[in-house]
């Protein structure tokens, strides 16, 4: 029974079966018919005109974000725990062409504007350092904290203020989505957000992220870069199919809403444990070795964090009686 | 009737099949059973120990075997017309930091010795000048034409003798290995080819390329960029799962020999238009504008090749009802 | 007698003079009281307002410019023999962060609009190809040859049609002001040129190049690039005191005409041996080996240029006497 | 009366008299008389054989460094305080093709080897994080404390065993000498430094510092990017005159002790409001904003650090009736 990671779960089955249905010919790279109704599809979800890129990683659509919003010299401003300083290999870097990233501190991996500020304010404005021009925030973060609207709003007036492009990392922004129930607009471009990466692999998808622009402007550079990057598959259809197929009926914002509901199981087991609240599909539990190897002999497979810690990552196809079966175990430690 | 481009052309019914099947929970990246088969998958294909990556696209897997073999200060030497240079958008210089490529001349996009070693040759052996440290050639080349295992052990001794890596786009390495019925083998790591990009996609797989480094130690480095580059995909089990099922008996070679084929019989129907040999799955021939007009007209799509000529591709799929039909419009003009 | 290159020859005294007197201690980087008079020196020189950034070297100044005019994703158009393809080291890509150099003919190394416009004509509007945003030419060229007003104005009028920024290397940018007798406006931006790389090194200078833009706001970039790439001395006064010096009473102009005068005693000694028209301080001449090794047996240094050819290059501090000499040479041969 | 900084002081008449004894026609770039002298003088100097490039900046100096011991995708640990992470506008990533700085804690920007060993223990061994690659110190550091040699060997055992290559940063490089009394053999490739930036530009150079290799064979690379990054000057007589003249009767040696008997002087009048030790030529002291406001009343002028602190720079050529009568108003404040 796997708790390690959602990013290694099956494909929901709508996914599969939606590669077989554009599996035939038509126009190569992103002149499809599919491809060519992802800016719809996506503009309707955001109640606004967007354009969405299909990627086949969120590092990808991280980068490709970065890049439009940061040039070479400049810096962007992440978490120290954000996933684009500790799990992308320095793709920002390659991406950007060199930009720095300049990590700031914040309780669950979640940034606060004083923090944005505060870093922004110790940048001599000369040539000798590097100058701050985006800020990227991950929602829901790297420890499960979902960020609200008015969090994200207040990071937002800060990253206009101080003339910063602003990119949110949605690898688990369906899990944001269902955890506070506020609307995808809400979150994203009501809030300043300029791009964001819709994450979907870990929510169901095979093989297809979309990057979202709410400045249309940008998306022009970052298709250039997508193609200069090998990222522009030839068959493109198959990734937007995927993502029509999680748009339709849902599915995606149902998959986060069954993830979360996993999590919060297992969160309800251990109440005093937790090391940070649950609010998406990861319960971070303070645990013993011998705690944890009692768990492991019954069968129940998990990352540990650091020296007294567990993650759990729940996933929309994780089994309920798996879920039940572990919170018991926990409940019984 | 499409004769554009065979990578827009389906997918074959097993790559998708495969893709379903390989749907299930395993480790993520390249830690699934299906991943973990890759290299003795390809080592028997090409009868020694070899790394096999899978990628996406490519250009992705031209550039990592590029960036293995070619320092950012050094240059690779390709011809004029190589897809490394006209078609992916500059991915080289970001892959490898910054290296040039170097044009070379040569009949029907294909390479000489000679002309190598010239161009080696003229350059001074001092800091002002960037140094060629790499060759790249493509099987079948961008006109069709296939290079023969003593041709190409010819311009890999060259490449020896120079101190050059040798890579080898295979973008339709399987339509070279159908003309020349020699073995993979043959035509690669015999005849000293150090990388090959292994290529599928136009041949019937959906997204999956290899990359295949005769020399192991190689494949380290390429690893690492393949992630820092986006392109280590969490459910990489899709991938290799196209590459397995391609490689069972040997789609990817009667996929070829199909595709050949079908070149064939249009090259056929006009021998004397012929503007270069049809030894792959392109066929170039010379024709007025009112001759593509009147073949436009009868419902067949094709690309202008400058003035005066028009470009064929045909793929493992194309309908033979249609390939015979374009023959005979070809023969009537 | 060294005929070799003008870049080893020895400074003006009045750089050296410059160079002490400016030895006490001032603001550090470009604070200094020297630095901020460059803008008002070359505004008065070239009738315009003008931002002008001392360098070390011509390279710098010149990729400093294309990072300025090309972004990582586009090429710059030059001349196959531009200094910037064959004697940088790739430095372009690296200040650019990839861009590629796209290579035209020309006769003496010089470009004319119609190259230019077919070479931008031949590259597809789509992401699969580099878009060309930049055009360098070098005046006098890499052959001698000096560009009159006219022929920059219509490149000038090339670049702005086809969208793109325009450089000029003056490595021997006062050689070519001597030959033409046209002023340093009508050289430059009257004709469309937007960033000048204006030499002083090889031409009287110890080690201070200026990098002088038309358009202002593009000096903004380069200073963070200056710096970026390790080009900002702490000691900046030094630079811009040589600078001065040499516009001071004109010493640019002067040495400029001085070289071209040697360059032209030897060109009349053989005018049926030149290879190029002789237009600034380079002559190169067709001499059989038995006769080169004759003039090297007199005691006269040079370059052999490829088989059957000479280079002579004449400095401002030329011995009249060795030239004389060397003239006479040629003359008997 | 300045005390901002060492960088902005005048150069050594030793110095000028240096380049305008050079000031003559020799062979260009670095095949001059007195470049060939360079790597002999500095292994005399080292007691052992180096190689030694001459550059002009520390800026340049650094990152040449960097990008022989560290590739694009590795890290560079470093003090979160150094020079190369806060005051070189990102240069280090230009120079490797993006690689990071992992910045670390250390009382007086002085990194100890538990950091450093604890930093590369907290990375996963896997292609998601960026490995480390080389170490990076300065001294004497950023806040002007000197590391003694038994600090340096100790790092570098570190360094040793966790496979990193090992920079030294020694912009003030001379006043750690002079403060220790240690040999530079013993504070550098004893140590176990492999490559080491020795300034001169601050301690009484014009423009020319040294890059000096412990291991030959990393110099080879070295020289070709400083070609590469514009930084291969064509007359670079002048720059190593500049070192010769500095190594010359150990001026460097004095100058670097008479920059520290001043800072000395400062920090004995002020014993109580030191925030670090002096130990070379920079002196950070606790003061009100009235008390400096007090100083600068009296002409004295320097940079306030942060809130409550100043710091003062002393140089070769600080006066010395200056630099008494600032102890004398700082003692009564």
């Amino acid at each position: 029974m796997r708790f390690f990671s959602d990013n290694a779960a099956a494909a929901h089955p709508a996914v599969i079966d939606a590669i077989a249905a554009s599996n035939r010919l038509d126009t190569a790279y992103d002149g499809d018919e599919w491809s060519r109704r992802l800016d719809q599809a996506f503009s309707s979800l955001f109640e606004t005109e967007v354009k969405a890129l299909w990627v086949t990683t969120g590092t990808a659509a991280n980068c490709l974000a970065l890049a439009t919003l940061c040039p070479s010299y400049g810096s962007v401003l992440c978490h120290r725990d954000a996933h684009i300083e500790n799990d992308e290999a320095g793709a920002p870097a390659l991406f950007t062409g060199g930009a720095k990233l300049t990590l700031l501190e914040g309780e669950g991996a979640k940034l606060q504007p004083g923090a944005v500020e505060i870093s922004c304010a110790r940048v001599r404005k000369d040539v000798h350092q590097v100058q701050p021009h985006a800020l990227s925030i991950t929602n829901a973060t790297e420890y499960g904290l979902s960020y609200r609207a008015g969090e994200v709003a207040a990071l937002g007036e800060s990253a206009k203020r101080l003339g910063l492009g602003f990119h949110m990392d949605g690898a688990r922004f369906a899990n944001a989505v269902a955890f506070t129930n506020q609307s995808p607009a809400d979150l994203t471009w009501r809030a300043g957000v300029d791009a964001l990466s819709f994450g979907f692999v870990k929510n169901g998808g095979l093989a297809a992220e979309a990057l979202i622009f709410f400045r249309p402007e940008l998306a022009e550079q970052a298709t250039v870069l997508r193609k200069r990057s090998g990222h522009l598959l030839s068959k493109g259809r198959s990734l937007a199919a995927q993502l029509l197929a999680m748009l339709d009926g849902n599915i995606w914002l149902q998959n986060g809403r069954r993830a979360n509901a996993a999590a919060r199981e297992l969160a309800d087991a251990a109440p005093t444990r937790l090391v940070h609240p649950v609010e998406a599909n990861e319960v971070f539990l303070r645990v013993s070795a011998d705690e944890a190897a009692s768990l492991r002999a019954q069968g129940f497979d998990f990352y540990d964090w650091g020296v007294g810690e567990m993650r759990l990552v729940t996933s929309w196809d994780s089994d309920p009686a798996a879920v039940t079966r572990l919170a018991t175990a926990i409940s019984a430690l």
